[in-house]
């Protein structure tokens, strides 16, 4: 009875469409290895927090040495799972030419790191400085979904702009599942980034966010309509999500909509629509609720 | 000192309510298991994607073989977990009938899988239709939210209408953990079903979804009342969230409560609350905001 | 050509603020050992759901014996790792007078436990008196993720009421990865308190909830503003958020900010920005949305 | 081309003999579990030293109340693994009444277990009082192979006087393959037995062996030839190992077979071949080696 | 001070000779991956015994299936490992013919497994005849460490024969490490081979053991001595371990040495050292013991 | 009923003796950490081939930093371990200076690692140039057990030279487990030593071995009688193991008993029992066996 099933399930037409061939010897994208990437990430970025290992300023080179060079080997491999993934078993990814493509674009990554974490810093002192409840600078990196958030946003973002397929995507949702935050990996964010408690936000692909912004929970930066091709598809890559300038500050569970700019040091109130540019400086609010 | 805290939380008054008593042999409802489950009907829907091992069209039968077969033998147990569940001790869940009715269940749930699968395949092509930032299927699959979470509640759909206690709704709340998206296993959700983004939406028990609908993050099915019985309980099983048509686009955060009806092609806005029918066709949207 | 990532990553100018230093013998806060006492806490708290072990009523007082030793072990490692991870590096917490404070803290919360439980199962019955679609306890303690989130709290509250650092945030903070629910560990919450669906609800640090309150999901109790020093960093420590007395229903996506009053009995609608008293007893809500 | 074989092994010519037919639902001997039951075998017979668990007399009862009922529960699965497994797909172990057997055995066995611990404490001492280079009980039980052969072999021989099948056998094998000696579980041994270094040790099926008799490395105790019976197949069940009374000392590597008995006091010198009795007290040794 | 060793440790002329290079995206020879080569192939060979799933008449093509794919994909691994090995990160076995030459040789394995099964059913046959304590194949097959060690050999032998250099040799180590058995993968073996006990054994590499032969315990067919070439290290590859012609027993811990024969029929009896032909038929037994 | 057992195995006439008390805190000799221990070392000792993780000639020294860190914290751990495991619950080992006298004496250890390479470089040598078999020093390192249990015995002879208790001989008991090779940790054995196949060595505490000595397996190099105090217990620490002088060469299964001397050169044949001094140069054989 089972083997009724399994026959049906396995007739090819029953999944064409669904399924991804795989051909031997190619690298698959691995959620638990790109769980080890992240971590590995963090380790190198935020020495002595993540990774559980003891360590101090006399052995830290060989600690970062050896994350490094694991982070390379397992991003390598990835990065190449990314580069097959597209063409579904019928491609040239496993030849010596692809394999160094993957290995010049995982040490290109890794070039970025120090980069990615003077970045990052900003990031935490945002945090610390926007929370009267924080407490040291500490709590921020060990605690806080926004950190978690935007680091991996920012590592996807770096590969994003190394071209790497599929892989920076997986990235920004493995934060998503973990923080409820969605950050779009091609989304352009600024320095002194940061998100209060962070549940429900959405932050779309061709979002421009500047510097000093911050964002509260539930606040969505999406698209309002986005144009159809002839055959009713949506045309991809056009700018339909909203630029925040610098010092934006959005409250909870605003939802700014379409290609619109927030002005300068403007400020969105929490539950409101907007698909309108807010000039710089003005602060907008819903209107009061009825008793 | 600690066994004094020991022998007061052994008391049974201190734990009556609150216990689970358990007979001897009786399979428990298993978080790891149900989780292993969800991996299994998840690789055998989406043959390559899931599970990590490698295939292709030669082999696809011997890995759903083992598949089905493997999820056949985990989901007995689990269903007979169920079935014990709630006699708490005190039932004959142990004897062979009680065993072959849970056989006998997920032999039906397997028959279902071909089902589920067409279905789920009209969910995918939905969300990449919907979201100009998908760039292929195999990324919709892997990445997106909202096809974990709808694989739940249509594998948990399945099993409640086989009466299968606890089990339901366990799954969806396991998608829930993992995406923000709140679905009860008894709403009934049409074809062509899509979520945007996602965390925050909640769609009710007594839900009706018809084709080619689509919601955005946070939107709520609710309910907005429930009356009470004599003794000041709700009362169970009274049809008291929205039926939504086919084709309705509900953006996001909005709040739609109560036994309504929004009507074929309606569109309802971002950020409102919605309490009364919205006739087919019509779009609805929150006042504007004052600067 | 690593090599010279490596050494930017070392050199201490890099890492400098974003380092923890960690001196050898320290325990390290754990994310892993904390979800461990979590475990051990729910299995504790709700004898027979957690934990999986076949349980009976007969020998129950071994399994709390065991539960309750391995969690004051691993707790009292916890604590003091709490301890330790203020002073960077540069404090006296291998020395037995802190290895005693540690234990002495866990024998203090553990004495708590049976107080907890009484509490928590207050939350049980409000959560299944609540919600028509709720089947059973047993069915509210395995699944609703609210139980999860208040368990969580009201043990970090514990904690924070002993004066552990940092552990309270972490506890909190992985349930609300788990859930979307995020409760700051100071705030005070009575009895029977429920939470529905769940996700987006934020509790700030100087909310003051009175009994028998309920949330539904994508509720923020937060702060309006926070007045800042002489340095332009927020002054800590200040009341500002908002006290919810008894009785009090808040629906899905109401924000309520800064140190308001919600009167006894009162309600609040959904998708609202409250920054007011709201008088006992009196219900506001949305206007209406236009079509 | 690998069809090719998949078909050929999935003949059921090809495999009729050496395939185990399984029947859904049916407790499988694993290896796995009985590794388990053996560490929770030891944690209960020498407290303190297996299991890792930290331990004190305050909470040792509730140590060993959990470690009892766990290893019930395992043992009551493996028990009717055992029971099924002679009947390859074919009896009715998944009755009522098999599973009752089973825990019936188990809890018979488990009544031993006060017994088989001053058993053992007599082979603790005996190696402790034979080996100069011995410091401490504490490492005759945390390192010697000895105790680990002879617990795993009592605790076996227990068993299979139950008439529990199979279960034994694995279990002194696992005992061979960690220390290299290998004692059948049917074999009668006396108290205060040791054996030193022990690796090549073996003791046959119907082997008798009086108080505090001592083994080296190498020695065995087999059978010299055995009656077949008319197809020529070994006649099973007949006398056929030694028997060796109180005192007997047997060097390294000494080789004693047959149905003979080495008396009272007796030594057996190393690396000799024995097929006759030894009368009590005597002491036999090899020829000298020529130079 | 620590650095002191590191240092030291890491200067080359410390490690050279000791070192193992790696090149970038080179395989591993892998014990854990070797591990699980040999739990799939004994569960194909012994369908239903190991691995633990269930399986029936049914589903076994499913099994067998799964089980023949990922040992394909293991084995080409390490196959390219062997192959990778002795170049010491100075060949080109990370090109796609040298991947291709693994996946042929791994293919050209695998085509023989059915050819093993055979050979092994003589093996279980043999030690189940051979054993009057033996009471099923069943038993044999589960517990039998000669079956674990004969499995080991036959498996590392084929791959001998097919030029994959060093990875025979860990296979039979592993097993030599699990029972104590040390057979060289390149000695040559017939049919019905058994092993009693086997803790000690030594069969060398240029052995030849006829069909029908029977070893016990602590039988070593090593090398007399071996000629050394003019640098005083011995030449390899010249036959120097004995022939054992068809129906051989070889009692324990006996010592045959060299290049000589152990004539049909023949008997050598335990705890001797035998360095002369044998001749058919002959049975040699020890000196008597001196009492 | 299980009551009746958990309440005798309880009572603590029936465990005294056997039972080994623990303080809070207090570390626990374990298995698990001491085999990540030996793991450690050889992959610090022998760079490339444990550990399993890439490595090349610039990141070894990462690598080896890293390496020596985690062994320095896992050693310190276990060397307390083991200063506290005799005093049984009543020491002063959780205080500071227990805790630094245990760092002091891993740090020791690991400043003796180079000598201990530079010593297992001669072992290897030895063990490629007496093997015809050998086909390169990477196979045996990888392969052979003789390495394994030499390198387990150096590391424990290191450990015990530091006067560290129990740990060594736990050390050495894993590679008796593991090889079945059984070296004491007190014996002293000087370069160049090898030991052929293996299985059932035994060389007791007292033994002296010298330079270039190869011995095949089940050799014992043992006690032939030890004398006893007034109170019939053996006196502990006196000579009674065998000396082997420079070049000694003894053949499998040999059994020399007591303190006597070896000579310079000589051989000793296989299967004989040895109780007198063997001049240098000699040859000692079995006497011919009876057809």
């Amino acid at each position: 009875m089972l083997t009724k099933a399994v026959d049906e399930l396995s007739e090819s037409q029953s999944y064409k469409g669904l399924f991804h061939q795989h051909r031997d010897g190619e690298p698959l994208p691995s959620a638990r290895v790109l769980h080890e990437i992240i971590d590995l990430a963090r380790a190198i970025l935020f020495p002595g927090y993540y990774g559980n290992s003891t360590i101090n300023s006399h052995t830290i080179n060989y600690h970062i040495g050896v994350n490094v060079e694991t982070l390379f080997n397992l991003l390598t491999e990835q990065i190449l799972a990314g580069l097959c993934f597209g063409s579904n078993g019928d491609c040239d990814c496993l030849t010596e030419p692809k394999r160094e493509e993957a290995a010049r674009l995982a040490a290109a990554f890794i070039s970025q790191l120090p980069y990615l974490r003077r970045l990052l810093a900003t990031d935490v002192e945002a945090a610390y400085n926007g929370d009267p409840a924080a407490e040291s600078f500490g709590e921020v990196i060990c605690c806080y979904p926004a950190i978690k958030a935007i680091s991996n946003y920012r590592i996807a973002h770096e590969l994003l702009k190394l071209n790497v397929p599929l892989i920076p995507r997986i990235i920004t949702e493995m934060a998503h599942s973990e923080t409820g935050i969605d950050i779009h990996p091609a989304a352009q964010i600024g320095s002194y980034f940061t998100i209060d408690h962070g549940t429900g936000v959405v932050i779309g692909a061709t979002s421009i966010i500047g510097d000093h912004v911050k964002l509260y929970q539930g606040v969505t930066l999406g698209a309002k309509s986005f144009p159809l091709d002839e055959e009713g598809k949506p045309i991809k890559g056009i700018p339909r999500h909203p630029i925040l300038e610098d010092n934006v500050i959005v409250y909870s569970n605003a939802t700014i909509l379409g290609r619109i700019t927030i002005g300068k040091d403007a400020t969105v109130g929490g539950n409101i629509w907007v698909t309108e540019n807010v000039p710089a400086g003005v602060r907008i609010v819903q209107p009061k609720a009825k008793k």
